[in-house]
């Protein structure tokens, strides 16, 4: 699926680390919410809330889950799970383009 | 109008400038084409084929039109109007938020 149809989609970015991760929310019908970001190279951190899918859209994403000792890479195409209120890092060597949808449970 | 209602969004990002200029193209139901951007401290230049609105949703964007001698400053709320198949150079000091409107004459 290379869109999002009958979505609603907030203007204004959300905008992390000076503008280095960006990102627009998307909300599908049924109320799932969804981001579309961007990365540019450099190592961040985030926390969640909800648990998060990330799909890596362009690029290639290195993660280092919680609980992990390891970082991961995922390229186009592949996706990662974070678990609702955690932390994790993602670092990106080239722009990179993911999608994140949040997953209430 | 803060958000866009009943659209389509294209999900992969556009990219220019090793992504220091990104944008997320959005259709709304009666088929204008928008895109919702980000622009990083910097001087960049861009063609256009069609007219476009550029509306600064957050930040500055200084912008040279073409056969102007002078930059004009965009604030937020503010907008500019591009003719098309003209080039125009817009910079930013800091993250500046755009909307696009690409106006089909």
């Amino acid at each position: 699926m290379n869109m999002f149809e009958h979505v609603t989609v907030i203007k204004k970015a959300n905008v992390y680390y000076n503008g280095k991760v960006t990102s627009r929310t998307v909300y599908l019908e049924d109320g799932t919410r969804k981001t579309l970001g961007i990365i540019l190279p450099g190592e961040y951190e985030f926390g969640t809330d909800e648990r998060e899918k990330m799909e890596v859209l362009a690029g290639t994403l290195h993660v280092l889950l919680p609980g992990e000792e390891n970082w991961t890479s995922y390229g186009e195409g592949q996706a990662f799970e974070v678990p609702s209120n955690s932390k994790f890092k993602v670092s990106a060597d080239d722009v990179a383009d993911y999608c994140c949808s949040y997953i209430h449970e």
